[in-house]
């Protein structure tokens, strides 16, 4: 029998000719992510065949690059004799499925290309700035201290008058000249009428420096290395938060922080996920660390209190009030990113409690704020932040809507992973439903675009009524009370990886009624208070991964979003990601965003007379008042004929 | 007998009626400071006698404040009951032996009441100031953060745009506010073109405000807490500083740092120092710490390299290049000062590796570069610092002249403390010494001021000639061939402390030469390169402990100094944390330091073949060319008639 030898495992293990080298991972106990399962389809189980044979099947996941290079897809390949098989490290990593890309039915969904014309006029000018310096070595006659002497060529080269140094370059700066022969590269942040050195490097080291953008989301980060040379993106990744063990979101965690030593945790956690990933990107990339100059996270206010370690306490309770809604730079290795020797780091600057960085960064991105129309945007989480503006103002609003559309609160309700029903279609008559689940695999719950889909199904076929009752008296299975009350089957237990029914609760039902509620109430009511309509809206921004699942049409036809040509729709997909990224190469930016943060003025809902009748008007499906939803009541007559 | 309880000590002992109470620690354990030996003149064995009966002898080195709460000098007590005695802390501190101020022969010496007149004018506005400020609390309307209300409130009331804030301080920020009911004094630290908030207190704190300023010499550190309110200090102590044992002098010093961990040792050893002398000053004055927001250390150009863990390998080889002539404000606890959590400490700028931060300090404390008349200011120390100049310009260079006058490199050289001889004439027929020791006691060794005295008598007694040999030849059994050559004795070990002889060896006066010609070669040399005569010199400062105890005519007789009348010297004292104290109470001070320590020129002596010329012309007594010493050439004749 073939010997199978996995490195740097050093396992090694026996197996018949032909079987499946995933397989034979699995029994030599090496661990390889696999998240399709072995299907082939999600490319991520890349192992190297350093010897040996193996048969595999054809795959487009691999570059011709990697397939020179000896690169199988584990999953595709049978092994033909005795191998020696090399893990790759991004193949040992467990990371999340990362949401997939695909074309909305309606709407425009942002492409990196799309980007860049948008960004296209951008120079590229980071707030890090690298200067190469050639200093004259100091003599009896010009015995300047060194310090002094790498700031009178900074004065005399760049006219820049340095007045501070991070302080641990300054203790070695006296080697490091004398190691350059005193040819050296400083790195600068010029910014707030001062300038600091926060780096000195040997020789010309102008052309090579990085950046890392980071989104901190609650569920899952993503960072991206950025070659400020060229401006570009370079490598990325993602992991999910390691907070998640201590509630799944926002407020659960602030919960958590009050507990003893619990924001130390929650901070710990979150820096501990940002390091691994900003590790990897090095590693991806293949540069040494210490070219990152600096780091930029965006991410909700919250999520920055917890990276900062600010006590969040006072977001909790009225009136809301967040320790800092700008964050310092701080040396990354102090907060403990130690894979980052001399980056310093800083985060987004938020507008108030609930409408943080990753919303100003996303606002940003979409340059909604430089357009004389009107602009909605809208990042539907568990807050549903809003934003409401154009060149002249910006008004933003968080809803609380509540993670109903992320699966919380819903029985069956999951993230948007393989096995998710991302799309459902309920015949009029029978009352039988069509499910679709990312990746065609046995169903395993419902994500948000499913959810979207179910409640906007159940009520155009008439199962439940404009309140989201069900309606028992129906005649069909699907139809039942169940152990938490009447609920609709959406798969039977035979049909289901878990071999138990799915189904939607009537307790589902009415939460996700009022989560859509409380986001249209926001949208109304902020177009109330500026006194605009609408129907003025020229462009819909729906930021989020979630937003590029969205079917528009079921969108409205539940009355989450007002009625507007689906046309309008635009997908940013991570907008704050995106703007974390346009301020690490552009001072420029990172002046605006300053600007568009103090500029947004905040609308708090939670307290508003108007928000409540207008999220008790917005409880029903689509609306109390369907002359606003002209197109879902056509809809609606076309269906029971 | 009587039983005397020494509290916190918890030790009890047995003594007879009318045994000294100094005597009854000592055989308790009890460890008591009493540098005087029991003599009752030095009042440091201060203690309080709780309970019980004591007889003692009057003293005025207790106030009547001190009396009435129970305090005895232990030295002057005797016991007559049973007793329960508690030790104050500054008691149990073994602290150096403080150089009594006393009027020099000729000259003047400047006073703490002449130091206020000279100061007068100056206005108390320290770098840190303290701000009361009354915030108006958020509501849901006024959602602002808790940093950006903070500094709103800096820009409104004080126009201040601050932009900075202690990443420690804004951590605790949002309960402080809270606590306070949004009243609270911020102190803030405006500097460069910035301003960072460095604490926030509770309510109006602004009356109570203190600064630390720091003499860091290299064998005592001396430090002074000042009321930022009153603008005077409040409390001095010193101490030895605790790098002593790493060698004696800078260069040795220097060598430590070399080794293994010797940087980081060193670092250590003076932050222990000053930290104890900072934690003493606030136990003794009864302030809280936190009231302190900032620390001022002068010093020279070495200690402040280990003071703040610069490395100051390249000040040892030519060409002399310090790290940096400048000190960033860091926080002190992180540089290992824990006793005072907020403040920030700075060094005072230097001028090169060789005239430091206390130069500097001392020039400025003068006001020598105010004045349109020409001065000049000595250190005489290891290395002798010069400084000449006037309100146009200011030039300095370092002398190298060794350690001799401090004692080092001469058999019995000793510091100024008990038992020093330092004062000397020798009877020009019998060649028979009068000496003169610190406190009258048994001579132990020969200070500074005796060794002056001592080669000046020897000289003018024409024991040695004008090469400062020792003539044999003379009858008298002081002269001899001691086991360190030909030696001159002063003392014989029956008068002796340690019961041996003590003498002066030849090999001690062709030190004490080279460092009085390397001395004066320096002034020469600094007036030839700037064509002034050092008949134009109207003030002659001499800074250092060390001075006050010169006689300016024997200094003149051996040639250390130029032939100035007397009337023109002026003693300054400790200029060093003069020109620190005033640091701390003015901004302008501060930045006329930064100004004066550009501004002053470096002439780099040791590789001056000028200056080589010069010295060679020095190394005679009191110079080769006697007529620039009139008055020493007429005192000769006086003497030999």
């Amino acid at each position: 029998m073939p010997r199978v030898s996995f490195f740097p495992d050093e396992k090694i293990v026996e197996v018949q000719v032909g079987e499946n080298l995933l397989r034979a991972a699995m029994v030599a106990e090496v661990y390889i992510n696999a998240p399709c399962a072995g299907e082939g389809t999600c490319g991520r189980c890349k192992v190297i065949v350093n010897k040996g044979e193996v048969e595999t099947r054809a795959t487009d996941k691999l570059t011709p690059e990697e397939k020179k290079e000896g690169y199988v897809l584990a999953c595709l390949a049978s092994v033909k004799s005795d191998l020696e098989v090399s893990i790759p490290r991004e193949t040992r990593l467990g990371r999340p499925p990362e949401l997939r890309e695909k074309t909305p039915r309606a709407g425009r969904l942002l492409t990196a290309l799309d980007w860049r014309n948008i960004w296209s006029g951008l120079q590229i000018d980071p707030r890090f700035k690298k200067l190469f310096l050639e200093l004259t070595p100091p003599t009896l006659d010009d015995h300047l201290a060194d310090l002094q002497r790498l700031n009178r060529e900074l004065k005399r080269k760049h006219n820049l008058q340095v007045t501070q140094i991070d302080f641990e370059v300054l203790k070695s700066l006296s080697n490091i000249l004398r190691e350059a022969d005193w040819k050296v590269t400083a790195t600068i942040l010029a910014e707030d009428n001062t300038a600091k050195i926060t780096q000195v490097e040997l020789g010309d080291a102008t052309q090579e420096h990085y950046a890392v953008a980071i989104d901190v989301g609650t569920t899952t980060v993503v960072a991206e290395l950025i070659d400020l040379g060229r401006g570009e993106p370079v490598a990325r990744t993602s992991a999910y938060n390691s907070q998640v063990s201590c509630g799944a979101d926002v407020i659960s965690r602030m919960v958590y922080s009050a507990k003893p030593d619990g924001l130390r945790t929650l901070q710990e956690l979150v820096i501990k996920t940002v390091d691994g990933l900003v590790e990897g990107l090095v590693k991806k990339a293949g540069i040494k660390p210490h070219l990152i100059s600096h780091a930029v996270a965006a991410g909700n206010t919250i999520m920055l209190h917890f990276l900062f370690g600010l006590d969040p306490r006072r977001i909790r309770e009225a009136p809301y009030i967040p320790v800092s809604t700008k964050f310092p730079w701080v040396k990354a290795k102090e907060l403990g990113v130690k894979s980052i020797p001399y980056a310093y780091l800083s985060g987004y600057p938020c507008v108030a409690s609930y409408v943080g960085g990753d919303v100003v960064a996303g606002v940003l991105a979409s340059k909604m704020s430089e357009k004389d129309s009107l602009s909605l945007f809208i990042d539907i989480g568990t807050n549903g932040e809003i934003v409401l503006g154009n060149s002249d103002w910006l008004i933003s609003a968080a809803t609380s809507a509540g993670p109903a559309f992320e699966g919380g609160g819903v029985k069956f309700g999951m993230r948007a992973a393989r096995g998710a029903i991302e799309s459902v279609r309920i015949d009029s008559d029978t009352k039988e439903p069509i499910i679709l689940t990312i990746g065609g695999a046995k169903p395993l719950g419902i994500c948000g675009s499913g959810l979207v889909d179910t409640l906007a199904e159940l009520f155009l076929s008439g199962i439940i009524d404009q309140k989201g009752k069900l309606n028992l008296d129906l005649k069909t299975p699907r139809l039942r009370k169940g152990t938490d009350g009447p609920e609709y089957v959406l798969a039977w237990a035979e049909d289901v990886a878990t071999q138990k029914d799915i189904a939607i609760t009537q307790v589902d039902l009415d939460n996700l009624i009022r989560a859509k509620a409380a986001i249209f109430a926001g949208i109304k009511l902020l177009s109330e208070n500026t006194g605009v309509s609408l129907a003025d809206i020229e462009e819909v921004y729906i930021a989020g991964a979630f937003g590029n699942y969205l079917e528009v049409e079921k969108v409205m036809t539940i009355g989450l979003l007002p009625e507007i040509p689906p046309e309008k729709f635009i997908f940013v997909g991570n907008g704050s990601l995106l703007g974390a990224y346009l301020a690490t190469i552009s001072s420029d930016v990172a002046k605006e965003a300053q600007d568009l943060a103090e500029k947004m003025t905040y609308l708090e809902l939670s307290m508003d007379h108007n928000f409540m009748n207008e999220y008790i008007s917005a409880l029903f499906l689509p609306h109390t008042h369907m002359e606003m939803f002209p197109s879902v009541v056509e809809g609606l007559k076309t269906r029971s004929k």
